[in-house]
């Protein structure tokens, strides 16, 4: 370890631990439907989980209607207004997020929470939460999650733009079709560990790095057979996008400069600049001669 | 709710929960000390929580043993192989981590951890995981989390790099300062909710739209007094870097589309190529006049 290195290590700290955390087919209760409820439904939802929510029918934000209508596979209602966080069934939960505009019953619900080892986010009242919900992007399998650790919502802000500006919009579409594709040729090609698992993957890993995002995002199941049969049964060829009859993509140029990228505004003014020049130049001498 | 948002709310699914888990002086048990072991150390280092390394000496990777050495105020070392799971002590102990040659062992680690309800992460056995490690970015404060769900690695290394390519480097260093401006702005002007408080964040909000990411990361001490003596005292006034006696950066230039950017090389080059081009045409006019 170099002393720069050592004291990197000396000073770690301040932060907090940012986890995937697994909730498909678990519990979570949700106590109040509200705005954030309805935030907190549509984040859980994400997950699989099976919701549980508590809050009184007339208080349901517009939100959580239509999910409780359109989600009655994931979602079960009680209809009741907590008055006592004694009262909460926490039988067979796995996860409690709070969204009350009550701190205090919150404060109980917590403390319930914690006494039966449940992991417990109270809306609100960071002091009492075992996690938090950071800042969010999401394309649809695609997930990203940031924090300053509580240094200045402005300057989450400004990174949210740098990323969500880093990227196209294709990349969640590509990365479904690329799994949908992988679990495709795994049936076509079984086993797991040894020879043929790394092929595989050296396989998708060429067929990701010769393809543009916005080509791998229009990948359809007619593509992908002929993919496997045209390229991976044929020598574990990848095939360009136009053998598959997809119109060309832009290349992904490997600049690895960004000051060398052509952006056609400023280059054509500047072409058109140095001709201005050289004529003035050349017509002021050819009157001085 | 539009069709287009009913057909997305019906169709949500296939992620997990991306938290940012609060570790601060609770205990975690790393059960291994080889190089993932090592890793987890440095994960875990970052949350200011406690570790309980469970290792035997003779195995230790040598970062972990300078993990040790360094970090004793946040490290505390068991040096004993563990045979058995039920061996383990988990009195107090918040969260686990194995990080084990030994599938077996670690499954039933898992398993007693389940029964005392306590979060359990077991490298290389997903199914057994209570949640995941993401992809992460770090940058001092600056944290950076994402998923692609399981849709394959390269996916996820391209992401990693547009996200990477999208940072300056700089962000943590100024998410850093500006944390720290705050802190000594709310001693100068103290007080929760109402009126101070949202004249601060306006006033912080200002500055960080106004400075430069490069410029914000080298705030100091003596510059944050002057920008409170100076800006806030005086009318909540948001000098500019430059009255603060700070080198110009470059500013901040809002083009809304990537390709009228500047770039120097291309730019010079058909600058260059004009004036080559002009010259040439009027030679062979000249010549033929």
């Amino acid at each position: 370890m170099s002393d720069a290195e050592e004291q990197r290590v000396k000073s770690l700290g301040g932060g907090s631990l940012l986890i995937a955390w697994q909730l498909k087919d678990k519990r979570v209760l949700i106590v109040g439907g509200g705005e954030i409820g309805s935030q907190r439904i549509e984040s859980i939802l994400h997950t699989d989980a099976n919701i549980c929510l508590l809050a009184p029918s007339h208080g349901l934000h517009p939100r959580t209607k239509r999910f409780l209508e359109l989600r009655k596979d994931r979602i079960t209602h009680t209809d009741r207004t907590l008055k006592n966080a004694d009262d909460i069934e926490l039988e067979g939960i796995d996860m409690v997020l709070t969204a009350l505009d009550d701190p205090v019953l919150s404060a109980e619900i917590v403390s319930v929470c914690r006494s039966h080892r449940i992991p417990v986010n109270a809306a609100d009242i960071p002091d009492l939460c075992d996690f938090y919900f950071g800042a969010q992007i999401r394309d649809g399998p695609l997930q990203i999650v940031f924090s300053t650790n509580g240094n200045g919502p402005r300057m989450a802000a400004l990174v949210r733009n740098k990323i969500q500006n880093s990227l196209s919009g294709h990349e969640g579409e590509a990365i479904r079709q690329v799994g949908l594709l992988r679990i495709k040729l795994k049936e076509k090609a079984p086993g797991v560990g040894g020879d043929v698992s790394k092929e595989r993957m050296r396989w998708m890993t060429k067929l990701c790095d010769a393809w543009e995002v916005e080509t791998l995002a229009t990948l359809d199941e007619n593509i992908m057979e002929r993919l496997i049969k045209e390229g991976w049964e044929k020598g574990r060829k990848v095939p360009t996008a136009e053998d598959m009859g997809l119109r060309p993509t832009k290349r992904r140029i490997n600049w690895t400069v960004p000051w060398t990228e052509v952006r056609p505004i400023p280059t054509v003014a500047a072409f058109v600049f140095g001709i201005i020049t050289t004529t003035m130049l050349m017509t002021v001498r050819a009157r001085r001669l």
